[in-house]
C-alpha cells in the first residue's frame, strides 16, 4: 500500500510504502531535516510536526509530553502508516528559506523495465523430473536395469541418441530402486542439445517424485555468497540466504586472496572456506522450505576468475603475475559433492565461463542475465567494486575489461570507510546554508563509518555545497566548526563523538577524497579507454546499466557528479541489482537460456588497461572532480558553484 | 630351430621344437610309452633308447650305468636338442605289435591363420601424445593457459572441436606444468571419433615424453587375471602377467561370489581383491619394463559380468536371481584410480560391454577379437568353462547364449579334479592292450589329480580302448587291475598311490564320468538349441572357433570324441587362446577397432537356455558318449569298438 507524504512548508510530495522510515522519506525526497545521528534517537534533531495523518513512532526521551501532545515526533523513528502532512519546524531551518532540492534519484528497476531489459524467459530448466512406470522383467525380456530405463527414456523420440548417465554410483543404487516400488521410478535428467547431445541421467528415486525438482543459483562474491532456490516446476524462488565469504578472514579482496593462497596449505584453507559458506547458504534457503540439501538437482553459480579458481582448487598464483593467465575460463563443469559442497552426489555445479582473469564468470552471468548479446542498442555494462568491472558493446560484439579501482567503494582506504553493514553513513545531505549534516545509516543504528554509496553522497553534496572544490580540497575560506584543520590536513566532521558508535568524530579527510577520485578516476577512464578502441564516445551510448549490489544503492545524480558515472540522459540507466545470481538464476530456469551462454563468452575481447598509455591519461585526466575535462559533464557544470568552477 | 625325432619301431615321425619334453613329444605325435608317474623320473618305467643324435637328459637313478652307455635315458627327462632316432623297447610294450595311432590334433593357431581370423589392424591407438612448444604469454596474449594448449592442439585442424579435457584435477597441475620447461609440454590426447566428438585430453607432462606411450590390457577372469603391457608407439606386447584372482578365497566361480557378495562388506571385500589383483600385474609388467604405473596411459579391460559388476562395486544380486538382469550391460568408463587402481588419477578404465548376466564383455571381446561381426562365415564360437558361452553367426546376426556347464572342466565335482597347476594330469593315453596309461601332467610334477583338459582326455582314451561305454559305465568284463569296484562304484586307477604326490591312488570313477558329460552335454545342447534357433544345423557351420585358455589344451579329436565340440570337418576348426585379451589389446592398439566395438555388441542377440524345453531336450539327448543321435558323430561312430555303440 503506497501512502502520500506532504512536506511542509516546502511543499514536497512524497510517494512512498506503507512502513517507510519518515527521515528516509524526507531524504529520498530531498527534504532537508537536521539528523546528526544517521537515525538512532540520540541526537533528538530530527523533530517534525505531524499535521495530519498518523506516524507508527518509538517513545523519543528527547521530547516533552507536551511537544507529543502536540503532534511533533523524531523522523528517525517515526513509520509511515498514513497519509500524512509533515511540517518541518523552522527552528531547524536556519532562515526559513524555501530549500529546493532535486529528490534524490536513484532509479529501482520496475518489473516492467526488467523485462524490457533481460526479455522473458521460459520454465523450462535444464534439469527435469520425468515418472515411468516400467514394465517388469521376465525371461525373454532381461534386458539391464539400466536399459530398461534408458529405453523408457528414449520411448517416443526416436532420432534421440540413448541417455548417458552421469556417473558410475548412480549404477550401485538403480537395480534396489528400480525395485523399490514395484519399478515405479522418476528420473533426474539433465537436458543434452536437442539431437546433438542425449539426455544425461542425473539420479533415480523411486516412486513419482516429480512434484519436488529444485536449482540453486549461487553469486559467489570476494565479500559476499548469495543463493536463491528455486521451485524448478514453477521458476519461482522459494527461499533466498547470503552469507559472508568465509574466506574474508585470509584477507578482503582477491589480491590478499591469491597471496594467502600460495602459503603451505593456503588454497585448500580458502576452498575448504568457500564451500563451508557456500554450504552454509544451501542449508539456510533448505532449512527455510523443508526440503534436504539432497533434493537440489542442479547448481549454477558465478563468481569472479579468483573465486571460481578457489572454489575449483585451482591455484591462482597466475592470475595474479602479470601477463595475468588463469587457468581456464571455461570451467570443467564439476559434480558439487567432489568439491566439499552438501549435494546429492551426482549433482552438477556450472560455474559461468571468465573472459580473463579479471573480468570473471560473475560479469558473463551478468551480461548474459542482460541479454545485452541479443540487443542492437550500444550498451555500457559496469559492475563497481574493488575491481570495476566494463563491458561495452551490443549483439555484434563486446569489450571488456577491469579497472583496478581500489577498496575505497568498500571502505578501504578511507579513514572512517566501513562495509555497509549497521551503522554504516549511506546516504548525506548538507544543509547548503548551516552546512550541517543530515545523516542516514543502515538499520538507523549510530553512525560507525562511511560505507561506498555514503562516500559518493557525501562527496557530491560536498562539491555541491561549494565546501570542497573540484580538485578534493576543501574550501579554507568556510568558517564552520566541522571543517577543521586537523594532524593530517582538513576534514569535515560527519559526526560528533557523542553522537557516534564509535567514541570519535567521524569525519571524512582529503586524504579520503583523494583515494575516491582514484578509485573514480579509474573507472572512468576505463568507460572511455573502451569507448576509445572501438571509436565511439559517450554520446553513442544507448544504455547504461549498473549491475552489483552496490550498484543499487548508489545515487545516479550524486554518482555522476563526482565523475563516477558518465553524464549521459538518466533514462538511459538501469539498475540490475545482482545481474550475477540473475543469470545463473534464469540459466537454471530455461535451459535455452543457458545453451545460450556460449555466445555471450564468445562475444566478449578482454583489453588489459594496466600497461595501457591510452588508459593512464584518462586516469590521469579524471583525477577531479568530476573531470578536468568538463565539456564531458554539461548538466554538472551548470549545477556547480561558479567558485569550484575551473 | 625344429628338430626331427623318429620313433622306432613304429616309424612315427615328429617335428619339435628344441628343448620339448621327449615324453611329450611321443604324446603327441601319439606314440605310446609306459608313464605312470606323469613324469618325475620317479617310476622309470619311460625308458626309450637314444640311437642318433643327444638329449639333454637329466642324471636318473632308475637308470643303470650300462644302460646309461648303451644310450638308454628315461623319456620324461629328456629334451630334445638335436635331430633324433630314438627307439622304444619291446619290454614296454605288450607283445611288439605295431601301435598306429593318429598324432594328437591339437591345432594351435599359426601367424598366418591368426591373420586369416582376425584381419590386419593399425598401430594407431586410442591414446597419442603430442608434444607442443607454445608461445609465451604476453600482456596482448593472455588467454588462459588451457586455451593455449587447446588452440595448440586444434591448431591444423579447423573443423575440430575444442578438446575437452577430463577431470578438474588436470587443471590444477596445468599450469605449472605448462611453465617447468619453458612451455614445452607433450599432452596425452584421447581421440574422439573423427568430427562427432572431440579430442579429450587426459594429461600434460613437462618436455617432450612422446617417446613413452603405454597402455594395458587386461582380462578379468573368474580364476587369472592376465595383463599385458603394450608399448602403444610400437603396438608391441612388452610385458604381460597373469595372477590368480584374488577372489577365489571367497569362492570359485561367479555364483559363489555373487552368494558373497550379499554379506555385509562382501561386495566391498570383493572389490578390493580385484582391484589388489590387478594392481600386482599392473606392478609386475611395470617392474619388468621398469615403468612406473603413472606411465599406462590406458586401460582396456574385458571380463565377464559378474567380474564387471564387482570391479565397479555393482551390486550383481540380479545377475542371479531369475530372471537375470544386470544393472547395465555398457559399463561407464571411468577413472581407473577412482577404483583403487594403481593408475595416474587421469586414466581411464573401460570395460567391453556384456550382453546379458551371463554372456560377458570377454565373450564380446573375443567375438571383436575374431572379428564375426565382418565374415560372411557361419561361425561358431565357444569359450568352455564353469560357464560355457556360445556364439553363432556372421555379419549380419549373432545369436548368443550362456550354458551352465557345471565346474567339471575346472576339476569341480571330480573326486581328483584340480585345476592346470603342477601335477596335474592333463594328457593321458592308455595301451589299448595292457590298458595300462601314459600320464603327462603340467611341469612334469608328480600326479596330485586330473584337470580338465586331462579329464577329457581321458574320457576319450577310455572310450575308445573299450574300458567304458557310451553311457560312460566301465565294461564290467574287464579283469584287470586297474579297473576295480570300489566305494561308490567302478572306477580305473589312474596313478598309483606310491607313484603319486597325493599318497593315494588316482583314479576316475563313474561319478565323476557322470559329471562330465552333463557338462559337455550343456555345451552341445547349447550348439544345437542356438542352431535350431536360427534353422541352421551342424553342417551349415563355416567355422568354429575355440577361445579362452583353457580351449588351448582341449585336444581336438578327444572333445569331439566324448561330444564336447561337434564332428565337422577339422579343418573348421581354430583356437583363439586368451579371446578376451586380445580383444582389449586389439581395441587399445588400433582405436578404429575401439570404435567398431558398439557393433558387436549390437549384433549379438542373447537366448536365456536355463527356461528353455527345446534345451532341455537337446541336453537330455546329451547325456551319452559322444551323443544318443550317433548320426551327429559320423567320424566317432566309425573308430569307437563296435561293442560300445547303440
Amino acid at each position: 500500500m503506497t501512502k502520500t507524504v506532504h512536506f511542509l512548508p516546502d511543499g514536497v510530495k512524497a510517494t512512498v510504502e506503507e512502513g517507510e522510515n519518515l527521515l528516509n522519506v524526507a531524504a529520498n525526497a530531498g527534504v532537508y531535516i537536521h539528523a546528526f545521528c544517521g537515525g538512532e534517537g540520540v541526537c533528538g534533531k530530527c523533530k517534525v510536526k505531524i499535521e495530519q495523518g498518523e506516524v507508527a513512532a518509538t517513545q523519543a526521551t528527547q521530547l516533552k509530553r507536551e511537544e507529543i501532545e502536540q503532534g511533533f515526533r523524531l523522523a528517525c523513528q517515526s513509520k509511515v502508516v498514513s497519509d500524512l502532512v509533515v511540517h518541518i519546524p523552522e527552528t531547524i531551518r536556519k532562515d526559513g528559506k524555501r530549500l529546493q532540492r532535486k529528490p534524490k534519484t536513484t532509479r529501482t528497476i520496475s518489473a516492467r523495465s526488467l523485462d524490457d531489459l533481460i526479455g522473458g524467459w521460459d520454465v523450462d530448466p535444464l534439469v527435469e523430473k520425468r515418472f515411468f512406470a516400467l514394465s517388469k522383467p521376465t525371461i525373454e525380456d532381461n534386458i539391464s536395469d539400466l536399459q530398461r530405463l534408458t529405453l523408457a527414456i528414449s520411448r517416443g523420440c526416436p532420432e534421440c541418441q540413448t541417455p548417458s548417465y552421469d556417473y558410475p554410483e548412480l549404477l550401485q543404487e538403480l537395480p534396489f530402486v528400480m525395485r523399490e516400488n514395484n519399478w515405479e521410478v522418476t528420473a533426474i535428467l539433465l537436458r543434452g542439445k536437442r539431437l546433438e547431445e542425449p539426455e544425461r541421467i542425473i539420479a533415480v528415486e523411486p516412486r513419482d517424485t516429480t512434484k519436488g525438482l529444485y536449482g540453486l543459483a549461487v553469486d559467489i562474491g570476494t565479500t559476499t555468497v548469495c543463493g536463491v532456490l528455486i521451485d524448478l516446476n514453477t521458476g519461482e524462488v522459494i527461499a533466498e540466504a547470503s552469507e559472508y565469504n568465509g574466506q574474508i578472514q585470509y584477507g578482503e579482496d582477491v589480491i590478499s586472496r591469491i597471496i594467502y593462497s600460495q602459503r603451505p596449505g593456503g588454497l585448500e584453507a580458502l576452498q575448504e572456506r568457500i564451500v563451508h559458506t557456500i554450504n552454509n547458504v544451501i542449508e539456510t534457503v533448505c532449512r527455510n522450505v523443508s526440503i534436504g540439501h539432497e533434493n537440489i538437482s542442479y547448481i549454477m553459480a558465478a563468481g569472479n576468475t579468483t573465486m571460481s579458481h578457489l572454489l575449483l582448487r585451482l591455484n591462482p598464483k597466475f592470475v595474479r603475475e602479470a601477463p595475468y593467465t588463469p587457468t581456464c575460463n571455461q570451467y570443467p563443469i564439476t559434480r558439487a559433492a567432489s568439491l566439499g559442497l552438501a549435494a546429492h552426489p551426482s549433482v552438477r555445479l556450472f560455474l559461468y565461463p571468465s573472459v580473463s582473469s579479471y573480468v570473471g564468470g560473475d560479469i558473463t552471468a551478468g551480461v548474459h542475465a542482460c541479454q545485452m548479446h541479443k540487443s542492437p542498442e550500444l550498451t555500457l555494462f559496469i559492475d563497481i567494486g574493488t575491481n570495476g568491472e566494463i563491458v561495452i558493446g551490443n549483439q555484434e560484439w563486446m569489450v571488456c575489461a577491469a579497472c583496478s579501482a581500489g577498496p575505497a567503494f568498500e571502505g578501504g582506504g578511507i579513514k572512517h570507510g566501513m562495509r555497509a553493514t549497521g551503522g554504516a553513513i549511506e546516504n548525506f545531505h548538507i544543509e547548503p546554508e548551516t552546512l550541517d549534516p543530515m545523516i542516514i545509516t543502515v538499520n538507523h543504528a549510530k553512525p560507525q563509518g562511511i560505507c561506498g554509496s555514503g562516500l559518493i553522497s557525501i562527496v557530491a553534496e560536498l562539491l555541491e555545497a561549494g565546501v570542497i572544490d573540484q580538485q578534493g580540497k576543501f574550501n579554507r575560506n568556510h568558517d564552520h566548526p566541522r571543517i577543521r584543520e586537523a594532524y593530517d590536513g582538513y576534514e569535515y566532521v560527519l559526526v560528533w563523538a557523542k553522537d557516534s558508535a564509535v567514541d570519535e568524530d567521524i569525519v571524512i579527510t582529503e586524504v579520503d577524497l583523494d583515494n575516491l577520485m582514484r578509485a573514480k578516476g579509474a573507472m572512468y577512464a576505463g568507460y572511455q579507454t573502451l569507448l576509445e578502441s572501438v571509436g565511439m564516445t559517450f554520446n553513442d551510448l544507448d544504455r547504461v546499466i549498473l549491475a552489483g549490489n552496490f550498484g543499487s544503492y548508489i545515487d545516479l545524480e550524486q554518482a555522476i557528479c563526482i565523475g563516477l558515472l558518465p553524464d549521459v540522459g538518466r533514462d538511459k540507466f538501469y539498475y540490475l541489482g545482482n545481474a550475477s545470481l540473475l543469470g545463473a538464476q534464469i540459466s537454471l530456469i530455461d535451459h535455452k537460456r543457458f545453451w545460450e551462454r556460449t555466445v555471450v563468452g564468445k562475444l566478449m575481447t578482454n583489453m588489459e588497461l594496466s600497461e595501457n598509455p591510452n588508459f593512464m591519461n584518462h586516469y590521469m585526466a579524471s583525477l577531479f572532480l568530476p573531470h578536468t575535462d568538463m565539456s564531458l559533464f554539461p548538466t554538472i557544470k551548470e549545477k556547480l558553484p561558479e567558485s569550484s568552477s575551473k
